[in-house]
């Protein structure tokens, strides 16, 4: 049992140590450039010992998407769980999302273009992280209208109107044909936002 | 004065009979395979001639995606016209969009990827058309307003809201990634217009 255990570890660790490297290497010189030979030398393993771990490059490429992603469930998270009113949640997590990937955009493109990638190809991470982050609005909703802020009948299905409602501010495609053509994503935001809680029958 | 009108009238018909062969070739091979050699000799003309009207092949890649976007607007101005309701409007025209652009995506792929390049790409003629829908939504909406069918304080910020609202059953790179990955858009466009015309305020 205890050994099975350590097996664990150790494999976790090993995987671990080949996403650190496969990360590094994607930031830098983009997914795509970055092969299984160069990432096992930089370990100083061999290629077969990659595979190993990961059985596909597509493997490495969907586990650093899901790193990726995972950083935006850990903003919604957050917002999620702080001490504010439901309007402010939602209100801090649509602009939250939209300049994560803004700035993921404009600072990190290679991560960027594998988020392109993996949205167009709809990679299982994608999918997940899509519904994790439905799930989040749903339970911000179901909040807000238990507080009498909100008067939704299907908070699952106003979840989903929302996510749809903000494509243009969260896809990384879209954002990026708004960056690469020069327009301000900014008070479109605001005026998406407040038209949004507006549908969720915010008084006042 | 007369001879100027005539010459006109012969220069239109000249570009109208170019680009009756051009859209021909586009929805048969694609725009990218259509030359303009290949044009002009359909036509018992020489390339330098077709050049005359067109100052390039962006020139008619640029008219043809004009006439199919004109159809959208088309569909718009039609239903905005109709003897019903603000909110019938809006639900016809919403429903109406999407499905147009779905069919072009099924059964005319080579107009739709015109379309996909040229949002891409932003072309004048993209802009221009959605400019006329949004104001086709700003229209309906002002009446609703009038009717008392709405609740809106600003129609033309509504009226971008609905167009960023929709991206996602709009949108021809996101239909055509909904399709390929087998996704049903109808439940999807039913709820999100429900959700818009709560957001307008529309009261029962």
């Amino acid at each position: 049992m205890n050994r099975r255990v350590r097996t664990g570890t150790v494999a976790d660790k090993a995987r671990e140590r080949i996403l650190e490297v496969a990360e590094q290497h994607f930031r830098r010189i983009g997914y795509q450039k970055t092969s299984v030979p160069y990432i096992a030398s930089e370990l100083g393993m061999s290629p077969a010992n990659v595979y190993r771990f990961f059985p596909s490059r597509d493997a490495i490429n969907e586990a650093i998407c899901e790193r990726v992603v995972n950083k935006v469930d850990e903003i919604g998270v957050a917002i999620a769980r702080a001490n504010v009113s439901a309007t402010e949640k939602l209100n801090r997590l649509l602009s939250a999302v939209h300049h994560h990937n803004k700035v993921t955009l404009v600072n990190e493109k290679h991560m960027h273009d594998l988020t392109v990638v993996a949205m167009r190809e709809n990679w299982p991470t994608i999918k997940a992280h899509i519904e994790r982050m439905v799930k989040i609005f749903e339970t911000i909703i179901r909040e807000g209208v238990e507080a009498g802020e909100f008067d939704v009948e299907d908070p699952a299905e106003a979840a989903r109107a929302i996510k749809s409602a903000f494509a243009p501010f969260f896809h990384p495609t879209l954002i990026q044909h708004c960056v690469q053509h020069g327009e301000d994503t900014e008070a479109g935001l605001r005026d998406q936002i407040r038209f949004i809680l507006k549908a969720l029958g915010k008084s006042g």
